[in-house]
């Protein structure tokens, strides 16, 4: 195992980044970086899925909690990582299944950038 | 004048809709309506366009008065429609020009979506 090497892993940056949308034109970067997160909840079946999970008990579900959207199971997964490349959630797998549960910080980031842009 | 029949107008239902996104699923009609808002700030020249108008003096701009964000006026023009038809712009003709403002009670209410959902 010792000759093993650990990569260090290039997150895709989702970090809450930007000014409110009233504070100045976004830059190129922040425009890339702010719509990959809005895009992910701009697909109907992606917003279902997103309320299941984030109204599940517990805060979190896995696709074997997800039945009712009318989609199959690969296709719930198929968006469920898309939300998760997007930042909008996390997983972590136990056992059989990957569980997935709402990024608190990230959701707080895109709602300030539009409340605040609301406001003036 | 009294045998007109006055048929109630069909908007396209853009109003804010939607219980916080943890409240429980969204139906697939919720779920339609709110997703349209969120692509429209899912395309990073959008979301730049929109900046640009939001933070523009006096809060509105038309495209006479964007000309840094790299793409042409017809594709500009383009972009406002599509906010404008998600509800997230209005516009109003004066002389030549479309002039563009943020709907604020749309913002607030997407934005309303997402804080919420992050505060559990």
């Amino acid at each position: 195992m010792s000759n093993v090497k650990v990569l260090p892993v290039l997150e895709p940056e989702i970090e809450p980044c930007c000014p409110p949308l009233n504070e100045r034109p976004l830059t190129a970067e922040e425009a890339e970086r702010t719509a990959v997160m809005f895009k992910a909840l701009g697909d109907p079946v992606r917003l279902r899925l997103f309320s299941s999970v984030a109204s599940h008990e517990g805060g979190e579900a896995c696709v074997c909690d997800i039945s009712d959207v009318g989609v199959s199971q690969p296709t719930v997964s198929h968006h469920l990582k898309k939300l998760k490349e997007a930042g909008l959630l996390s997983s972590e797998r136990r056992g059989t299944w990957v569980y997935y549960r709402v990024e608190p910080t990230v959701l707080a980031a895109m709602g300030a950038l539009l409340t605040k842009a609301a406001s003036t």
